[in-house]
């Protein structure tokens, strides 16, 4: 496999770096080939990975010379690391003098509350770098053929999460709710009925297109095509249990391209 | 040197696959190293390589096996390739049976003019795959240490860009007046005063941070850190010539890691 063959010829290019720093390493979407190149060899220097629990096996087990691998985080909705804890536990590694990587799905840049675990890093003077990854957006727009803005249709996108979705301000609500409006929703799924009911109280379309890319990029990639009106019950019959990017205002390039999908939307 | 390494030991994944088709491979910011593995595989598998000019000669020199390298598109405010002629390059070199890669600076599905070199495809049939990279945001976030969205600050950030600045709705600059905002703006750089000139008039802080990062990921980065009340003089000063990424409402997480440009500013 390739992608070995890779690994065995990645020599950590400093050898002998002071001791005591910490790496925030995106694992990307879950496609082990869509790692950065930078992403691998962090995952070989590593003396300690303390990794979300989303982030597949496959990846975490590219860091061979780790001694210690601590899953933290969440997954889906089940077990929850308190954030207090995940920031002592990378504190306490570094200062022991491991090199620490701080695996995160995605890029640690984008809803990964990378600020909390930076701050903590801080009070103690320890050195941090930031390795950027692929992010869900990217690799769903990847699959269903679209881009994020297109000439006539729209300048501007939104990236938001369905979490905090009280926080949402109604001016938000009603500007996404104009027609050729594009976001990339993080973690919309069990927010689905709540989302359609502020775009349809703003007067949004309710033939507009909704795309849920359930587990972008990897072996069991999903694809849902609906649109405002039918979101909730489509999301509802699908029951995605992996994690899933919502795209509002796109509909898949082509829809021939997934029968099951339509077969359901039937 | 580990790139090198790497590279010559990927072997074609897919020796024989029917010919004629096009890769969109995301190139993306610049450091060779946040290529993606599956971009380092599309590259090494390619018989064509269409660049943007932006893209650094180290990486389109990946495609050892090409044999046909066709440099298009803009190069800053340099040499312009019309987008029919892109459109008509593409499609003829995969309809002689190449395999094509169509590289893209950045990520191809945000502001790269992904969509009209799609239909041209379809137009004839032709098959294509998008592999995704890592955009200039990510790069740039990641070398200010902050995150796009955090927890008290920002649950949702808008992608924008400054081409295209008139057709920019005015309940948008609106929304981004407000304190906490942040957005990521590609190829802000010339728009800089009418940009200004827009916040201030919708009310935005005068004193909000802007961060302008030049050339993100490369050995010549550079990061302009200001406020909206300074940034047009600050970036007429710097005038910087490379592609650059503007960050609204957010500095630079540790202003002293840059004296240089703190004294810019001084």
């Amino acid at each position: 496999m390739p992608l070995k063959q890779i690994i065995s010829n990645l020599r950590p290019k400093r050898p002998a770096r002071p001791a005591g720093e910490v790496r925030f390493v995106g694992a990307g979407p879950g496609d082990a080939d869509l790692l950065t190149v930078k992403a691998l060899r962090a995952l070989q220097e590593a003396d300690v990975v303390i990794h979300d629990g989303l982030v597949p096996a496959q990846i975490v087990q590219l860091a061979q010379s780790a001694h210690k691998f601590i899953p933290v985080g969440k997954k889906g909705f089940g077990h929850h690391t308190p954030q207090s804890d995940i920031n002592a536990r990378i504190v306490e590694n570094a200062l022991r003098g491991h090199r620490v990587v701080r695996l995160k799905g995605g890029d640690p840049t984008v809803f990964a509350r990378l600020d909390e675990e930076i701050e903590a890093l801080e009070e103690h003077g320890i050195r941090y770098e930031i390795v950027p990854g692929i992010t869900a957006a990217s690799a769903s727009l990847a699959a269903i053929g679209q881009s994020l803005t297109k000439r006539g249709r729209n300048a501007s996108a939104r990236i938001l999460t369905g979490h905090d979705m009280k926080g949402f301000a109604d001016h938000d609500w009603r500007a996404l709710a104009q027609s050729g409006e594009v976001a990339a929703i993080y973690m919309g799924k069990r927010a689905a009925r709540f989302i359609q009911g502020r775009l349809l109280m703003h007067g949004a379309d309710p033939t507009t297109p909704v795309t849920l890319v359930e587990n972008a990029s990897r072996a069991d990639q999903s694809i849902l095509a609906t649109n405002l009106l039918n979101l909730p019950d489509v999301v509802d019959q699908a029951n995605p249990s992996g994690p899933a990017l919502m795209l509002w205002g796109l509909a898949p390039r082509d829809a021939a391209a997934h029968p099951v999908l339509q077969q359901e939307l039937a």
